[in-house]
């Protein structure tokens, strides 16, 4: 079913040490979010915790919890009283010893209990100073997908994916008329001043050119803050478990949040941006007849050369092999 | 043979009536580039007349040549004396009712005597109102390609290409460390105050965003001047045909080149940027260790999932079959 036009919110959020602090924090904001009339609201990468893949922790796979579970049916319950539909991202645990980072698209609509329509688990995997995520997730295995909602197909992709061209394409082939892109993405305060700008730049120029290519709108919500990745877990007795991040703590090690996050139109044309360093709801209309109206202008879709893409499989294109 | 560094230089010129006048013009701006220490330098899209493509006439199928051909002889005597790479864009005949839209490389260090590197066919071509290359240009049959040359090896790609990432990326998978977008783009003149900026903007940041995706310099050289299409051509006998471009040749018709060459690095940050409206020559030097160093900061292509883009070959993927 999709509608003709739709508001979205992006959730940009600053996380603290508690995770039961930060599920209460994001449950409000989402429910101000809906009624401020928000259709479809989603929530920053990993909005749980701080961002813990800061170091590599055993200690931290405790953050991790099954789909649907205890924060799926905490959101459901919004969705259904809200009557929206929701995009969370979490830490999920598949299995013993078998962790992704994942997106839950939860739907009102949905007759399941559980409103999940669809999850979505990362497909690119970074792993970087201070973004050991490798260590964490096992890369995703459900491919790219478009998720019905009662808005529409939507994709949800996860932070480095955003980076990937193919991504955003495939995503938008299936049906996707608009990508999120739940992030946590920061500045090394060392590496601010000189490369900052850059950075931001680069990160909002590759999703704006992914609604360009496809087409299709682009909604990229990042969290802001300084982090060191300190974690309070609330146990099943209601005590807590403290794990301290790593690093001195002090203003020069950590990471910082830039937030930034923003919506774009088909044509790149950014709709809505948010602050570097504040918490907001960022709201824009969606008025979805401009995915097929941009296409028709800038048709890219009718001139692929599918008959020439095949070595987009290829890890690189060796003259010598 | 790879260079640590290289200048290269973007011929962004207007093109008048008569072909015989834009090759010596276009000669004269290669000689100055190269005079100012240029070692590569580009071409507009279709430089040796105005852009045809707005309407749909056999006679200007009388433009087009073989490659090598009058043109490449011309340029390959530039080449030689000068010890440059040069970046063509030619109309190609390339047998009886069949044409391209083609990219000639020559560059100094060749021992052939047209010193032709390599060629490069237009494999994304548009049609759409005043943009009737269809109607001209047979699809390009070469795939995308690296042309190795004495700065490095670089890839050529033209115009609407610059819209599909896959281009792009196939271009850097096969080793090119610099792309080259000879365009001939525009304003409708009716569109202008409405869409001109937005359009530009797109233009320029899905270009950065092949310079980010895939780690690579991008330089995009673009003509300027208003143009109606009209031709004069210079027959062997040294008489002339003039070729009247369609519509009522006022201010309100026709198209106007949007200039706006620029040189992005591999982070896709702007070196140098021409003007929307005079002819520059539009120089950077490129340090081309950037290409491995910005790799290895935002490894991209490390984390490629190439076992799950085997869709981007699928002109669409459709969920009912």
């Amino acid at each position: 079913m999709s509608a003709p036009s739709t508001r979205v919110a992006l959730i940009q959020m600053a996380c603290a040490p508690s995770t039961a602090q930060n599920l209460d924090h994001a449950s409000d904001m989402v429910r101000e979010a809906a009624r401020a009339g928000a259709r479809i609201v989603c929530l920053p990468e990993l909005f749980r915790s701080q961002y813990f893949c800061q170091r590599e922790d055993h200690a931290l796979f405790a953050l991790a919890e099954s789909i649907p579970g205890p924060s799926t049916e905490r959101l459901a319950a919004i969705v259904r009283d809200e009557k929206i539909t929701l995009i969370a991202s979490l830490f999920e645990r598949r299995a013993a010893g078998l962790y992704h980072n994942t997106v839950a698209v939860l739907d009102h609509a949905s007759p399941a209990p559980d409103h999940i329509v669809g999850i979505y688990r990362k497909m690119h995997i970074p792993d970087d100073p201070l973004y050991y995520e490798k260590f964490y997730f096992a890369p995703g295995d459900l491919g790219f997908r478009a998720i019905p909602t009662s808005e529409g197909n939507v994709g949800a992709l996860i932070c480095w994916d955003q980076w990937y061209p193919e991504a955003a394409r495939l995503t938008a082939l299936m049906g996707a008329n608009i990508l999120f892109y739940p992030t946590a993405i920061g500045w090394h305060p060392g590496e601010k001043s000189e490369f900052g700008e850059a950075q931001y730049s680069a990160w909002q120029t590759m999703q704006r050119a992914h609604a360009i290519a496809n087409g299709v709108f682009v909604c990229a919500v990042n969290r802001v803050g300084h982090e060191h990745g300190d974690v309070v877990l609330t146990n099943p007795d209601g005590a807590t478990t403290e794990i301290r991040g790593a690093g001195d703590h002090t203003p020069a090690s950590g990471l910082e949040f830039w937030g930034g996050s923003f919506i774009a139109d088909p044509f790149g044309r950014i709709l809505a941006q948010a602050s570097p360093d504040r918490e907001e709801i960022l709201t824009a209309d969606l008025d979805l007849s401009l995915v097929e109206t941009t296409r028709q202008h800038w048709p890219f879709l009718r001139d692929r050369r599918i008959d020439a893409y095949a070595g987009i499989t290829g890890r690189f294109i060796d003259s010598s092999q």
